[in-house]
């Protein structure tokens, strides 16, 4: 697949730092930042801005809070076209500690949200966009968003919000390629002004796929870290993204060593990936959560017993 | 996804026999059976008929030849509607060895086939059907597959052969779902009186993807294997397959069973999944000899250099 407008976002240290509480060492994200800059991919995510009112910098690494000092730290001296992203979360930043584009390593920020809070992100976008980032909203959960409200939703990011790129986030890995492609097509009926984007999670190995459906049906942002890493079970591999995507632009190469060096070693001590409860999970539309604290138990291969523990929960 | 037509074969002992020698103890086989029958999947592939002339049972375990006394061990008294399924490979089955389907535990009969072979197997899969037993071609390697030349041989299978199902085989897992789309649709339109089977391979993580691609678009018989255990990334992990399918003769929590007690202590043994080397000779549609050769070398980590030699190989 090639199509010029396709952009690229590698988020292994912000999705990546869900597994290991934001705590990479510079050394680590700086060998990352270099891969991911020599591979030619468009963006590089780097973690959250979120207000140390609300978390402690003692319980948490320096990409939960994305200081520009520690930006700077890891891209200094590196010659790339690739750009700097960072996430937002809705109720969790202080809009105070974000500076102007022009006096910041970043240029992009991403608001995650969910449905319901689709106005608060709007508030927070324009914000960002009037201080001179490129923005976006990624709707969060949305095998779970009704559809009535993720239309009005899109209606109003389309009227209402100055973010260029909307993104389909797939929080539970559950979605199927139909359902992909539905969304996809949605998105594209509503959103005449902008950009889609889609940003899988890998539950049930569909991540990639997903990744593919959303660029066939039109979406031009893609999201992918390296060897997959990613809370619980991961996300879209990067390496299969740029394997897929025929952009002369990309090199599979500075991927692939950086797995070898970095990620095989990483992946002894921190785990993600295609696990049971996790498939789990995805096939039942669930928040990973439960087979996150499945995982750190005795009975973490316990996979029947879980099941069906999903399965008695009452929802009623 | 529910189609009461849908068919699910599980060649967990037969694919992931190619991985060991085809010798999984008796124990093992019978209880994988035993969950697959449980689960309410319609075909369990045991193995291969191979001629004892052409291999040595000193070399390989019983699932390359497949007796038939091997066979009763495995499925005595368990009560199933779960059939019994072999594969054939053109060139190395003694058609002798095969008696009538009356006298044998055996069900259906599936005839692996490259493209240039299917004469061949179009001989094979007729004798077999005369023998009374249900029978299937299977195309290997389809990605490399010229268009002209499948469409002789699907044609030809079409109007010469007694196969019931026509299978797209992924051997090098390098089929995108676009690629899926376009077979599927081919063969149901030259197949006009058998059925389309799906068998995929893992090296991209698209196998699960394939198979929903296949089942999307009309094929009705469709291969997984628990775990996804199989040939270098392995195959559809059929418990992803059971919680896509709606069916309710399905039930996960056998094959959830089998995997905590048989398969994660195996896996720390024998070696399938996401591995990036065969990740690469996905993407580069080539079979993964190059690559299992590698993950048994001291450079079994080395991904850029294995990636750079594929490159230089010389093709002209």
């Amino acid at each position: 697949m090639f199509r010029e407008q396709i952009k690229v976002l590698d988020c292994t240290i912000r999705d990546g730092g869900l597994i290991n509480n934001h705590d990479f060492d510079h050394r680590f994200v700086r060998e990352v930042y270099k891969a991911v800059s020599a591979a030619g991919v468009d963006y590089f995510e780097i973690g959250y801005k979120n207000s140390k009112r609300l978390f402690s910098p003692e319980e948490y690494g320096p990409w939960k809070f994305c200081d520009d000092e520690d930006i700077e730290r890891v891209i200094e001296g590196v010659t790339t076209n690739t750009k700097i992203s960072v996430m937002v979360d809705v109720g969790r930043v202080d809009i105070d500690d974000i500076k102007p584009a022009s006096e910041s390593p970043v240029d992009m920020i991403r608001v995650a949200s969910y449905v319901k809070d689709i106005d608060k992100a709007i508030f927070l976008v324009n914000h960002f966009a009037d201080k001179g980032y490129k923005t976006t909203v990624n709707i969060m959960a949305i095998s779970r968003a009704l559809d009535n409200e993720l239309n009005e939703a899109l209606y109003q990011l389309e009227e209402e919000s100055k973010a260029e790129v909307i993104y389909i986030v797939d929080s539970f890995g559950s979605l199927y390629q139909e359902s992909t492609e539905f969304l996809v097509k949605k998105y594209k009926s509503i959103l005449k002004t902008k950009e889609v984007g889609m940003h899988g999670h890998n539950h049930q190995q569909l991540a990639f796929c997903n990744t593919i459906e959303a660029i066939i049906h039109g979406a031009n942002y893609v999201d992918g870290t390296v060897y997959g890493i990613g809370r619980a079970a991961g996300n879209c591999p990067l390496e299969l993204l740029i394997g897929f995507l025929k952009n002369p632009k990309f090199d599979i190469r500075p991927i692939l060593e950086v797995i070898s060096k970095e990620f095989i070693p990483l992946r002894e001590k921190i785990e993600w990936g295609y696990i049971i409860p996790y498939a789990i999970t995805g096939m039942l539309n669930e928040h990973p959560r439960t087979a996150m604290a499945l995982r750190k138990s005795e009975k973490k291969e316990d996979y029947r017993e879980f099941f069906e523990s999903m399965l008695s929960t009452e929802i009623e």
